[in-house]
C-alpha cells in the first residue's frame, strides 16, 4: 500500500505576468486572479511544492500594487502550518544566491507550508549593477526559492554551470536544474559551444547513484523554431533529463510530449493570462500536477477556472458570400454577427465564476481586397459586453500576396500601427532591405526594449561591445589565432562580411 | 525593587531615508549603515519596540536594490526569538489598514521579535490609485507596522481622524498616535477649522481610566516656522499629548523640550544621514531611547556611530586678512586651509568605524565684493579624501546686501544653478513679481515634484480643483453661505482679491 510518503507532488505553472494590464478597468485583477487559483490548486491537491517557469512578473519594475497584491496572495497561500515532507540535500547556499542562502521553509522564523520555487523570465529578469530580479524581493522576503540565477560573467564568450537543487522525498530523489531566462541568440551559441553549458550530476551519496535521480529542467525561452538562431532546440538539451518545463511559450500544451530520440517529454504549461490575442492563447489554460515516485510520473492537467474567457476567430472577407466589396456595411453587418457568435460561445463554454466575466473577443480579418474599417469605432458598441472592446478587430492580408515578388504595396497597408509598433526595429530593418551583418537585429530589439522599458542606459553600449567581441572571437579563430592588429581587424570583418 | 515589566522601553528614529545616494560611488551604503546600527541598537538595548517617524524611504518608489536590502536589514534584526511584552489593546483593523489587519508579532506564521511601528513621510507618502506607499510593501511583507495613514476623503475642506495604538505592558499604558505626512498648507487650514482634526481618546476600561494613559504623537511636518502657511505650529497640538515626536526636520533637537503652556514636551531625533550640506545635518546625529513608566518618562540619548562625518564652516572672504581682493589664488589658498582644517577636524572627532569613512565638507562661502570660483575644478584635488569633492564649496552672497531695494543684480549671480533647481517655481514667480492668489505658491511646488516624482498625471489637476474648491468654500462662508450661480462667483473672486 502506498501512503504517498515515496511520492512527491508538484504543482506546474508558469507566466502568470502578474500585473499585466493593471490600469485597465476591466482586466486590472485577471493576473492576480489567476495566481491566486494556482496557489489555492496547490494547498487543495496537497503538493510538496510549486514549481514556476519565470516571468512571474509582467513589469521588470512591478508598480508598488502589484508587489503588495502578489506578497499578499503568496503571504496567505505559503504560510501555514502543514508540513513541508522532502528534503533540500544540496548545496543550498550554491542553489539560492540570496543574503540567507536557504531554502524558505528551513528559516525558523517563518512557517512556511507551501514552498514555491520559480525561476525567472525575460518580463523578470535580473537587471541594474546588483544584477537583481523583481523576484529577489520575494525571495527577500522569504516568500519564493528564486533558483537559476546565472553568473554571465564577463568573458566574451560566456560560460554558465547548472547546480541542481536534489529534493529527496522518502526514497524518491529528484534534481530540480533550473535555467533562467537568457537571451536566446546567447544561449544558443553557447549550447553550440563546448563545455559553455555545464551541468552538474549529482555524487553518487548514501547508497544512491547518480542514475537514481529523477532529473527536471525547468528553462524559459523561445521555443518556436521559425528562426533557429533565436530559439532553443530540444536537441541541444542534455539526454539524461527527465522532464523539461518550457516555460515563456504562452500556448498552453501542458500534456508532456516525448521528444523522439532524446528521452525525455516536455511539458508547456502556458501562461495563465493571454497576453496577446492570438489564437494559441484562446485554448484552455491549464497548470500540471506532476507525482513523481522513483523514475516513475503521473501528470494529470487541471484547468484554471478564474480565467477570462477568450474566443478567436479568423474571417477572411472574400470568401464570405454575404459580403459585398462595394459596401463597407455589409462588412460590419458580417464581423458584428461573428462578434455575438463568439460572445454567445464564450458563455456556452464558461464555467464556475469565470462566467461572471466578460470575454476578450479577436477577430483576424484577412481584408485582401477589402480596405479596413476603424476597430475603435467598431468596438464602441461592445463596451460592456466584451472584455477589449477597443481592440477586436485585428486587419492582416494573406502571406501569400505579401511575398509576391514586385508587387507594389500602397501606403495605407505601411501604416498599420499595431505591426509596426511591435517590430520597430526589424520592420524598419526589412523596409528599408538593410544587411545587418555585426548587429542582430534581434539584440537591437532587445537593447531598445531594455533602454526603455528597464532604463538601461547601458544596453546599446552592452549590445555593441558584446556583438564586437563575438565578431573579434570569430575572426581570431577563422585566422588561425594569429595575432592581428586593431586596423587589420576591421579590414578582416570587411572580408569576412564579403564572404 | 524593578524588574521591567512596568516599563515600556521605546527606540525613536527617523528619516532614514534608505536609498539615498544609492548611485553615489563613495555614499550608496549610507543610509543603510545608519539604519542598521539604528536595529541593531534597538536590540542591544532591548527595547520593546522601534518606533519610526517618517521618511524610512528617500523615493517615493524605491528601487529593487533599495527594497531588497531594506527587507534584509529587517529580516535580519526583527525576526527573533525575544518575546514581545506588550498588548496592542486597541482595535487592530482600524489601526492598520493592510490586507491582514493586525499588529506584526501577532500573526501566528512569523517570529517577530523586534516590532517596528512606522508613519510614511513626504518622501514615501501613499500614492496612485491604490493609495499605496512603498511601506505598505513592508507592511505586505509583516515587518513594519504602518500606523497614521488617513483617508482624507472627497470632500473640499478634508477631515482626519486620529485613532491612537493602545499599548499596554504590565500597568504603564500607552496611546500612540501617528499621523503620516500631509502638505502642510492642508493640514494648517485643517488645524484650523473646527472639528477638522479628531482626536479618538481611550475609553475608560479594565479599572482604566483615560487620565491614565501616556499620549504619544508621532507626526512628519515642517516645524520650522519661517512661513506659518507652510509649517504645523506646536500650538495647534492637543494639550492631552504627553510626548511628541517630530519628524521630516533633519537637524537633531533629540533632548525633548518643553512647549512652555502646552504641558508635552518634543524631540526632534533628526534624519540617520544627511541629505543636504546644511549646518544643521553637521551636528551629531542621535537617536533615543524613551523609557515609560506610568506617567513618568526617561529619555536617554544615543550617538550613532555609523554615520559619516559631515564639517560645515561659513566663511565670509571680505572679513579675511589674508585675502587679496585682486588675487583669485589667495581665495583659492585660504579655502584650502579650511578645508584641510575641516578634514583634520573630522578625524579627531571620529569614532569607531566611522572614522574609516571619508568626510562630508562643506564650506559656505560668502563672496561678497569677489568672484566665484569653479567649485567641480577647486574639489579635484580632494577626490579620495572627502566624500563630495564636486560640492565642498557653495557660494552665497550676505543676505542683508540682497535685501536692499533698487541694487542693481547682476546676471552672474542670478544663474547661480542650484539655488534656482531647487526653488523652481517660487524663484520665478518671486522674480516676476507675480500675485499668486488662488493657487498657493507652495501647492504648485508639490504638484510638480508629484507629477515629476511621482509620476502622479493628476497632480496639477488636483491642486488647481482643490484651491478652486477652498476658494469657493471661502467665499460661500464670507457671502452668508447665500446660494450664488457659478458667473456670479467668478465676479466674486474678483472682488475677493481685490479686498
Amino acid at each position: 500500500m502506498d501512503d504517498g510518503s515515496n511520492t512527491l507532488r508538484v504543482l506546474i505553472a508558469t507566466d502568470c505576468h502578474l500585473g499585466y494590464m493593471e490600469k485597465d478597468e476591466v482586466r486590472r485583477f485577471d493576473s492576480f486572479e489567476a495566481f491566486d487559483e494556482i496557489c489555492s490548486l496547490a494547498a487543495q491537491k496537497q503538493v510538496d511544492f510549486l514549481l514556476l517557469g519565470g516571468d512571474l512578473f509582467h513589469e521588470n519594475k512591478p508598480s508598488r500594487s502589484t508587489l503588495v497584491k502578489t506578497i499578499e496572495i503568496l503571504r496567505r497561500h505559503c504560510l501555514g502550518d502543514q508540513p513541508v515532507q522532502f528534503q533540500v540535500v544540496s548545496d543550498q547556499t550554491v542553489n539560492f544566491l540570496n543574503r540567507f542562502g536557504h531554502v524558505n521553509y528551513e528559516d525558523p522564523h517563518f512557517n512556511v507550508g507551501l514552498p514555491v520555487f520559480t525561476i525567472h523570465g525575460n518580463h523578470d529578469d535580473p537587471a541594474g549593477v546588483d544584477n537583481l530580479s523583481a523576484i529577489d524581493i520575494l525571495s527577500a522576503c522569504n516568500l519564493v526559492n528564486y533558483f537559476g540565477k546565472m553568473d554571465l560573467g564577463s568573458s566574451g564568450v560566456g560560460q554558465i554551470t547548472l547546480y541542481p537543487i536534489l529534493i529527496r522525498k522518502g526514497t524518491t530523489t529528484v534534481a530540480l536544474y533550473g535555467l533562467g531566462n537568457i537571451r536566446d541568440e546567447r544561449l544558443n551559441r553557447m549550447f553550440q559551444t563546448p563545455h559553455a553549458v555545464q551541468w552538474i550530476r549529482p555524487q553518487d551519496q548514501d547508497g544512491c547513484s547518480v542514475s537514481d535521480w529523477f532529473n527536471i529542467l525547468v528553462l524559459h525561452q523561445n521555443r518556436i523554431k521559425t528562426n533557429p538562431k533565436n530559439a532553443i532546440n530540444e536537441h541541444f538539451l542534455p539526454r539524461f533529463l527527465d522532464f523539461i518545463v518550457w516555460g515563456h511559450e504562452h500556448e498552453c500544451l501542458v500534456d508532456p510530449q516525448e521528444v523522439p530520440g532524446m528521452g525525455f517529454h516536455i511539458t508547456q504549461p502556458g501562461s495563465s493570462v493571454a497576453t496577446s490575442l492570438i489564437d494559441g492563447e484562446a485554448k484552455p489554460k491549464h497548470v500540471l500536477l506532476l507525482e513523481i515516485k522513483g523514475s516513475q510520473y503521473r501528470p494529470t492537467k487541471i484547468p484554471l477556472k478564474s480565467v477570462r474567457p477568450f474566443e478567436y476567430a479568423d474571417v477572411v472577407l472574400k470568401d464570405e458570400p454575404d459580403i459585398d466589396p462595394n459596401d463597407q456595411a455589409s462588412v460590419i453587418e458580417h464581423l458584428d454577427t461573428v462578434v455575438r457568435n463568439l460572445i454567445e460561445k464564450s458563455k456556452k463554454t464558461a464555467v464556475s465564476k469565470s462566467e461572471l466575466k466578460l470575454p476578450l473577443v479577436r477577430i483576424k480579418v484577412d481584408y485582401s481586397g477589402f480596405t479596413t474599417i476603424n476597430p475603435q469605432r467598431f468596438g464602441q458598441k461592445y463596451v460592456g459586453k466584451v472584455a477589449n472592446p477597443q481592440d477586436i478587430l485585428i486587419f492582416s492580408k494573406a502571406a501569400k500576396k505579401r511575398q509576391t515578388l514586385g508587387e507594389k504595396i500602397d501606403d495605407s497597408e505601411r501604416l498599420r500601427p499595431e505591426e509596426l509598433n511591435q517590430q520597430n526595429i526589424e520592420a524598419l530593418v526589412a523596409e528599408s532591405n538593410l544587411k545587418m551583418e555585426i548587429l542582430p537585429v534581434n539584440d537591437l530589439d532587445i537593447a531598445l526594449h531594455d533602454f526603455v522599458n528597464k532604463d538601461d542606459k547601458m544596453a546599446f553600449y552592452s549590445c555593441l561591445k558584446y556583438n564586437l567581441e563575438e565578431t573579434r572571437n570569430k575572426l581570431n579563430t577563422e585566422t588561425d589565432k594569429l595575432k592581428i592588429e586593431e586596423e587589420e581587424l576591421i579590414l578582416k570583418v570587411g572580408e569576412c562580411m564579403q564572404a
